[in-house]
């Protein structure tokens, strides 16, 4: 067994350890995960989150499980409660769909282990290879606009959209970014932002509604967002708001690009349309939880009981994406036309 | 003197009080307003706000400083100091020039408040023949988009966006609002919906981001906005995300209206790139302040010390414009281009 410790999650010796994101940025807090039924709570609440990550999650969760011993049929009992823990992000069910194959056809405590593990080491290399596809991209000078979270905290590695601003940085190019706080749970404000200013890159934080105004003024040079699920002709799912900045960037001309491994590719989804779009609970549009000054709160502002719209995530039709940078390559709409999707799966 | 009793103002004998907006909805808590330096403070951190309500604020204001035998000098230092309060609405500029007007030209305590007074009836009317001018607008069935709050807590009467929307209702059309909640400052969330609440029209609260997902989905049918100055050439400035809301619109070809009196319209200002925008502080962004269940505070969920860009407004260009409402009429481009907004004024 490899011994895991990456900036959101560590498995080590069957001891499943996950960074409670809804506490960041105020609070560092890991979480010991105990069970399966422990990481789909994690899932569902988003005490780990981001679609390459969960897939993670969830592979390691069943890897515990079967170091506990737990039988065949429970495991895949188990692997399929974890498949339908979210909806929309298919990576969590590609990754079920793996760990299912294993413990269906080469059953043994060893293999899944291994295949959890593989998961993960592959998921770091993948995303690797999307910062080094997509660096390119960025010039010396950029300001770059960002939504969501879509680093270390969202993946095994640095990350899709985030690590392709990494690598630029990384690189030596003077870049800046804007972060999009991403409204209702504030991935950008809260850990984009942290991821951000660890690795010192500059940024400024502005409320999603800003984004379409810095355009207007000629401040954005490049878009970069990641994505939960990308339908075979291009277009994609992606955390609620990712939409409407495509059609900004689509009106003002500005390259609008996706970054995900080809675990997010879904083979079985020919378009956008038939992506299921995940409905959450009011409480969050009412107000906001998290971590505040030390202790977790939640806090309304709007009339109590407030009828709420809470989509999770919208659909990006291929029409208004200008590229999709994946593990395997950066692709403009004519390759997706030419079945670039097609051929890497 | 009249007795003024609105739903965010009243005047009385002397005696101004304002509803404290940063509290709402969980507190309706009153402010005694003691001194003109006391109601800068309250523009200045929204305890009032609304572009045309903010004029007839600081009326009061000096209405009550003139009772208190202030000198015609001191009454135009004043009169300036209100006049900067805030840069963006200029109804605020308009009713200071007003009152500066008779202050030298027709001194007297009288006239000072019954000037006040007549900038309090007049914008109640003014709110009234708006409503009048774009209820017709909106058809039985319609959902209908607003951002920010154009209501009875924004003006001395029903509204503009909102008080169209209220007739509408009023009228016996079936209609249903979605409120962006209008980050930083959450009006819609905190606002637009107490007084929808209040008036038990139908409405469903979204966050900012949703709004260009809706449209996709065919979900608006129109959209009003308010405005805090509108150009000569049909431009507009109004809250921080109302461009977002019209580039979107033109894209998806949904109607976009901008509803205003005419001391909105700025004779001076020939197009919205000569609009100043506010530009506020980085803590709206980086959290929020409010009344949360009781007790006014505020919240940081972003790192602290985070970089912040935090305009309070952008400009709408008349071509994104479907119509604009005004105390006068309803106007198309056409309209405009012929000159509606100079003949008016």
């Amino acid at each position: 067994m490899i011994k895991v410790h990456s900036l959101a999650i560590q498995f080590d010796e069957g001891r499943l350890r996950i960074l409670n994101q809804t506490l960041l940025p105020h609070e560092e807090k890991w979480v010991e995960i105990e069970s399966v039924n422990h990481m789909i709570e994690a899932i569902k609440t988003l005490k780990v989150r981001g679609a390459p990550l969960i897939g993670v999650a969830a592979s390691f969760a069943l890897a515990q499980s079967a170091l506990k011993k737990t039988s065949r049929e429970e495991l895949l009992k188990k692997a399929q409660a974890l498949y339908e823990a979210r909806p929309t992000a298919v990576n969590l069910m590609i990754c079920m769909d793996r760990m299912k194959k294993v413990i269906q056809e080469n059953f043994s405590i060893e293999n899944v282990v291994k295949t959890a593990e593989a998961i993960f080491t592959e998921d770091f290399g993948l995303c690797e290879r999307i910062a080094n596809n997509g660096a390119g991209l960025i010039k010396d000078g950029d300001n770059i606009l960002t939504h969501c979270n879509t680093g270390s905290l969202a993946t095994a590695g640095v990350g899709t959209a985030l690590g392709i601003i990494r690598r630029a940085h990384e690189q030596g190019k003077k870049i800046h970014v804007f972060v999009d706080e991403t409204r209702p749970l504030l991935q950008g404000g809260r850990l984009t932002t942290w991821e951000l200013k660890k690795l010192k890159i500059p940024f400024t934080l502005i409320t999603d509604n800003m984004a379409g105004h810095l355009m207007s003024l000629g401040k954005i040079q490049k878009i970069f967002v990641g994505s939960d699920r990308i339908a075979m002709n291009g277009d994609f799912a992606n955390k609620i708001g990712t939409y409407s900045v495509a059609v900004l960037a689509n009106y003002h001309k500005i390259p609008f690009y996706v970054a995900a491994p080809y675990t997010t590719v879904d083979p079985e989804c020919a378009e956008g349309s038939a992506i299921p779009i995940e409905q959450r609970k009011a409480e969050e549009v009412l107000g906001v939880s998290g971590s505040f000054g030390g202790s977790p709160s939640t806090i309304e502002w709007a009339p109590e009981g407030s009828p709420v719209y809470n989509p999770a995530f919208d659909v990006t039709p291929a029409t208004l994406t200008t590229g999709w940078i994946l593990d395997n390559g950066a692709f403009s709409q004519a390759d997706i036309k030419a079945g670039a999707l097609k051929k890497r799966n």
